[in-house]
């Protein structure tokens, strides 16, 4: 018989053909013209679930499903580790600047290209196969009992999750959360991430006339693109300070040892300019690349559009424009806080001749995890042993909604054991997953089941 | 026999069919998913104008084909119109905002509705129809000759017509230019066009990082759609006035003759509320409004985009952003200038984390056309006649670029006789034009004639 860890090896072609079909499908939660193929996807990964040996179900919430599974095998006396992660996906179209279609998986040196091959559908059945390689191999038991949570709002900010998760404490009891949707810088490098930003997601309305008028009528009518775009430059000055009056409020201080953890995943200005190709660095200028990127809050404009947007020229005014804006917080900010302070601020600055309006679209909080929790020791060994390596820390620009709420609801300690790269191309074009990550990443989440079990 | 007048009403249904047919086609110049519905409308107008017993002819240009027709049946003594139009329509898709199919003409409450029916088939029409009113009725002839100049790059700027222009000045030559390609305020009080303003067309690019990033990035790395926004509002202050450097230079001032002309076509905040819908008026406060939309110069955005524009939330930090800029402008402003200065102003202010590029679309001269013309008298005595009120001097917020061709290459004066009303909706949703006028119209265009005839 072999190993746990000799059975994913051996298994490693079949894993990411399985991983290709997942990908496949174009699971866009966002949009709603997808969501038989968000519930497509909620069904194939109960399916292979129940191919491995857990059990598994497709639950309901009020708009894409949960699915919920368990392996309790290892007997009451045994940890529980409860998996966290999500089958949705970002928009993605061939024409955002894709080289090949964002749903047809395709390796180029050694990375799979396609939307969610990292984010986070590559990185959330590591862990399906790692138990796998337990069920399927000498004992056929693991360790630990695990428990799947995998849900398909991750990306449209969990909505419904922090009600599923209230109404289901005693199902999600567990000792452990782990949950991989999470980048480390270079693969020789492996980190734990012990902080997330939160989210606050908003969409700016500006209306004028109430169609759009032949732009002849320029000058006595006010532009809504125009003083949408006086109503953005309001909200940064050119430092990339956030001019929203009691946004810095509750925003938690940088204290030196934290500054200190942080220097060992900062980049300079040089290796900013050569990751995405920006002409130069922008932001706090008291605070380094990777404190602005991770430690402090922002307001991004996510998208924006109004009047016309085709080829050529059209001399049209237009009745309305849109931005749609996010903050990325950090700890103590409270995203509802501050959605009231710039809608009020955006209300404050609207002149009379349009009419303005901000809607909140979804919300997250911060998560700031004890870097000393017990737990920590096990996902050390596990990068150790599994990875070949022993982690360093590191704070996540990016957001998990519902990383608050298992630490405030469920009272459990939350392990963020990521296993993309930071330079994957989450929500972008040409998003990427490495294969060796995978299988590293397989083996790792197999020592890190080994070593909850030895505490 | 029946007089021209009588045969035009006599054929009222027979016009508006064929008029409705020419609708049907939507050729839309900018977009060159277009171009064969657009070299599709100028056979057609070739063949009506044929069909009336004047000659014509399809000429190619460098994109869209120019359609020219000429009778001369009034021998070489009598004089010539050069009658101008344009056969091409600005974009128009039902979801823009549109009651019923952009290019499906449906008559409700005396109107039509479609693109291109006012602007500008419907007014272009009039003339081709108040010519076979001579040719089928009493003597079969014109009091004078006509020649019939009908373009397909109106609505882009005339690119290639300057150049057809200065190509053709024999075959062009005329004693007087008529268009009808502008508005009035109300059907009962006509008036006569003498100032079109000119047109700077532009593109304002933004990028910053080579592909969209993941929005977790924001913090180090400038938005492009944000920096796009600074730069959109660096170019106005709150009162409306451009602040591009040197952008007023050649603007010429108002006299107390002019403000007082425009006095009678002036109009009340309360009425520009109830005309469009906009909450409170703009602009520049020591301007009357119809002074702010004729007499002074505008920046306009006419479309801005970048970034996630579906539906829900994408937190994406965007690659790039554009916005459609058009200045339209005053006498004697310079369009090649002003692109120079808003370029100029764009690069200065564009910070080092962001790229920019300004490029020029498409640009037209603005036009001040002498009052006392002699031809003037015949434009007034028509409307008298044709339309039941003698007409009183306006100036348009749009532009023709054409207009000041003709003045420059042909030495022509140019009669600005609009049929459509100010509020027609040109290049927006649910275009309309209403029939009264387009019969009226017929009745004037033929008056004309005999008015020019008998100079």
């Amino acid at each position: 018989m072999v190993t746990p860890i000799e059975y994913a090896h051996r298994n490693a072609d079949s894993f990411r053909e399985q991983l290709f079909d997942l990908i496949r499908i174009p699971s866009i939660s966002t949009d709603s013209n997808y969501a038989s193929d968000v519930r497509r996807a909620a069904e194939w990964v109960a399916t292979n679930l129940r191919t491995i040996g857990a059990t598994a179900e497709v639950l309901p919430t009020a708009r894409h499903p949960v699915v919920y599974g368990e392996w309790l095998g290892a007997g009451a006396d045994a940890k529980t580790v409860l998996v966290y992660g999500h089958y949705d996906v970002q928009p993605a179209e061939l024409r955002d600047g894709w080289t090949n279609p964002p749903f047809e998986p395709i390796i180029r040196n050694g990375f799979v290209f396609a939307r969610g091959s990292s984010d986070d559908k590559g990185q959330m059945f590591i862990h399906i196969k790692a138990l796998e390689s337990f069920l399927r191999s000498e004992t056929g038991k693991a360790p630990v009992n695990v428990k799947f949570l995998i849900e398909g709002e991750e990306e449209i900010g969990s909505p419904n999750l922090t009600a599923f998760v209230a109404a289901n404490k005693e199902r999600l009891k567990a000792d452990v959360c782990v949950i991989s949707d999470t980048g480390m810088g270079e693969i020789e490098n492996p980190s734990i991430t012990y902080a997330l930003r939160g989210l606050a997601y908003m969409e700016i309305h500006v209306s004028g006339p109430e169609k759009d008028l032949h732009s002849g009528w320029g000058g006595p009518v006010h532009n809504p693109a125009q003083a949408l775009a006086h109503i953005i430059a309001a909200l940064h000055d050119t430092n990339g300070h956030i001019l929203v009056p009691g946004f810095y409020d509750d925003v938690m201080a940088l204290n030196q040892e934290e500054r200190d953890i942080l220097k060992m995943t900062d980049y300079s200005e040089a290796e900013l300019r050569t990751m995405f190709g920006v002409p130069a660095a922008w932001g706090e200028p008291n605070f380094t690349l990777v404190e602005r990127q991770t430690a402090r809050p922002t307001l991004e404009i996510n998208g924006i559009y109004g009047g016309y947007m085709g080829e050529g020229s059209k001399t049209v005014l237009p009745a309305k424009a849109v931005a749609k804006v996010s903050c990325r917080l950090v700890p103590f900010q409270k995203p509802e806080r501050i959605y009231h302070l710039v809608r009020d601020y955006v209300a404050s600055i609207t002149p009379p001749s349009v009419k303005s309006e901000v809607r909140l679209l979804n919300v997250g909080d911060a998560v700031l995890i004890p870097r000393d929790d017990p737990s920590m020791q096990a996902a050390i060994q596990a990068y150790a042993r599994g990875w070949g390596k022993e982690p360093h820390f590191r704070r996540s620009g990016g957001s998990i909604p519902i990383v608050a709420d298992f630490r405030r609801e469920l009272g459990l300690p939350v392990l963020l054991m990521g296993y993309g790269l930071e330079t994957d191309g989450a929500h972008g074009p040409d998003e990427h997953f490495s294969l060796e990550m995978f299988r590293r990443g397989i083996d790792t989440a197999i020592c890190f089941l080994e070593e909850i079990g030895k505490e």
